[in-house]
């Protein structure tokens, strides 16, 4: 099969796709009774369109079609390619998740069977209600929310926690929305230093508690730190952070950006007294959706429920939470989510493999002279930062394409998701590539630096 | 063509797109090069099963299929029935968006093309950028942003404006999300009452300023008023509100989470500062998605850019927006609204037919004797809160099913989105549906009726 039979093929089974929601669409217009001849006709037509479509997916020979969609390109990355994008590996839909994204797309879907007391965590039909509590039991937390992704979560704990002047720890590797969950709580960040290793530990985030103190006179009000950075993807010492924290008696967030959704994460184990999560980073979920868990203790505080009475009406809203809005993802992100779900599961479980795999691309790639791991090595993750400032980039000097000479060839390959362009420091994620997969680009890796006479160990 | 036939098709519709999406899961798992012998395989057997359920789609003959997803169903409604469910009408996907849906359902979908300075409604592939002035010109606003339900834009607004104890002028029909926008920013609701149609004048709002003028000694802060409320659909004096709230120079937030995206809306003729819709309620948009635009006077406030600097590292992450935590919809829900977009331009021109349609139904529905309309009359909207205690509840009182022998005759003719049971006063939307199905209802409720023995006029 060549690669451009692969590619039309993709392009009809996206054809197909399309062609059988233009045949939803005459269900959805039509009378419960039945077809009018104008919509016989439509649905008739449609049909054998899909039938010629199906025929061509499966010779794989045909012209290729223009699957847009008004403005927009039908986007077959996933499809066509290998994708080592820093962020978007573990986000990809499981095709559970597709499927319900296309049975629950309309907007608020989730809310068929919506009764009181009214809110989307206590609806149980679809489930959502039994995944609120799996997802706490998954998290090994007493409670949990969905919200609009990670960053909604660490807003909420903010909000809840932090007022006007107060000090957030965080790690010198945080993320920007960590940043702006403090700012927008009117809390000032204080960063932890890292060791010369590129870690965080317990000790340094008691020194910079300390410190703080020293100069505010006040213990900060909340510890947030990632366990995995969104820079190395370096693991972090959480649970020396998390004994730090009750020894202070400060609130821990663990921040389970890069965790929740892919490998086992025990918030009892770590301390936390609330986990984030990102639903379209590492669950497997459409975007934007998160997670955000935490203990009976802090879970009246974080999600308390209106207290607002109107002054005319004395209208009260009863168990509509302050912090999530009231309802958070009422329709595809969510039921993605859940449909996801029980692969995620599975794969949490399987974690270790997902890092063997990881570390054998990147013993590959240290084979090519002047290509380093920047990360913390051996690798406990995925997500890795790597320098090819004495490898390919001594090549794009003096390419005609610069550094988009790499981009090419790792595009003829059939692989993308490298920052187009960059050949110094720059991120992969090997994350949900099968054996086959990483061996096929560890090999492609080796023929690039060959073709341009790279030494290769 | 039978009731159960067309069921069947639209099941076979469900297992087909299913079927396509295991097979764009072998073309994920897959080698650039092309399929091995299991790949190969696997995609045969698919491609046969396709073929298998097009046919049974085609005649309409075959076994209903299972087509769950784990624990979730499939969820047929919007095929199999009419809808006339009150928040669910205008925010069903168009073809196009079920389609960017089954494009762009992957995680961080929208990131492929992220270039400096990395923020959202900076992409240009896709056109996101595009998009993001189309929707301010559409609303005759300067800018806008997208953002998690219009509930996070109202958020974004009290936040930036409302400190601790002031005042917020919402109307006695406001949104609970509205109580929880004040609530989450530390301020006080204040409802302005209802004339006696059940209408916020701009008088009504003037007099409330001043009563909290003089029982606080300060102006409000912000005047937040729905164009049509949720709870009767009726047209408030929004021209008249805009006009005093620039006379007392209070910034005026319209709430047009029931206008945007389905009735010509003018920011500069309202005089509105700021502006929020609902993808998921009103703009055929997955869930959560909404907007928010302002003008350039307000945007600097409201759209503020971060401040917060790392006081180790120095960090500052430059274009990030506070109030929106940095980007907001990063896939799928996003996704969708683009690909509305257009047909939701048009939609919004042909207005006056979906209110004529809503119209005629309900002079059917009013033939009933018992029946009422509580919203305003004639109707201005497709959002109606109807009263049948003097016609259905009346047999629902005697029926062994009680209320639920209604939803039972509406399900029967192919109807449903009523609340479940509820046979005294209830809301409805015929948002949509065409004159064909406009009719049907029509005819529906009045052969209920008969069948009931209430006289019909």
């Amino acid at each position: 099969m060549s690669v451009s039979k692969k590619s039309l093929q993709i392009q009809k089974t996206y054809e197909a796709l399309f062609a059988l929601e233009d045949i939803r669409e005459v269900f959805r217009q039509s009378l419960p009774t039945g077809f009018s001849p104008a919509e016989q006709e439509e649905f008739s037509k449609d049909l054998s369109r899909i039938k010629n479509i199906i025929a061509e997916l499966e010779s794989g020979q045909g012209k290729p079609s223009c699957n847009r969609i008004g403005k927009l390109d039908a986007r077959t990355r996933e499809e066509e390619f290998i994708n080592i994008h820093p962020i978007q590996a573990a986000g990809r839909l499981t095709p559970e998740a597709r499927k319900a994204v296309i049975s629950y797309g309309d907007g608020y879907s989730t809310c068929d069977y919506c009764r009181k007391p009214f809110r989307l965590d206590k609806i149980t039909r679809p489930p959502i209600e039994e995944f609120h509590q799996s997802l706490a039991k998954f998290l090994n937390m007493d409670q949990a929310r969905v919200v609009p992704g990670a960053r909604r979560g660490f807003q909420a704990v903010t909000q809840s926690l932090v007022e006007k002047g107060d000090s957030v720890i965080v790690s010198a590797l945080a993320h920007y929305t960590e940043f702006l969950a403090v700012e927008v709580a009117g809390g000032v960040v204080k960063e932890v230093p890292l060791s010369e290793n590129n870690i965080v530990t317990g000790e340094a985030v008691a020194r910079k508690i300390e410190e703080v103190k020293k100069e505010t006179g006040k213990l900060p009000k909340l510890i947030m730190i990632d366990h995995f950075d969104y820079q190395f993807a370096n693991e972090h010492d959480v649970c020396g952070i998390g004994k730090v924290a009750r020894d202070y008696g400060i609130p821990f967030l663990y921040n389970g950006a890069y965790t929740v959704g892919i490998m086992p994460v025990d918030g009892k184990k770590f301390g936390a007294d609330f986990i984030v999560g990102s639903g379209h980073k590492s669950m497997a979920a459409a975007a934007p959706s998160g997670v955000l868990a935490t203990t009976d203790e802090w879970a009246p505080r974080v999600f308390r429920t209106t207290q607002m009475v109107g002054d005319l009406t004395s209208r009260k809203f009863g168990v509509k939470e302050v912090e999530n809005m009231g309802c958070t993802l009422m329709g595809a992100t969510l039921l993605s989510m859940i449909a996801s779900f029980p692969r995620v599961q599975e794969r949490t479980a399987r974690w270790d493999e997902e890092v063997k795999k990881s570390n054998y691309f990147l013993e590959q790639f240290q084979r090519i002279e002047g290509s380093r791991v920047l990360s913390q090595w051996p690798r406990k993750h995925t997500l890795t930062k790597v320098d090819t400032t004495g490898s390919f980039d001594v090549v794009a000097k003096t390419h005609k394409r610069r550094g988009f000479f790499f981009s090419d060839e790792l595009k003829e390959r059939g692989i993308i998701g490298e920052f187009a362009g960059a050949t110094r420091t720059w991120k992969l994620n090997t994350y949900g590539l099968n054996w086959e997969q990483i061996k096929y680009i560890s090999d492609a890796f080796i023929e690039i630096a060959k073709k341009y006479n790279l030494n290769v160990n």
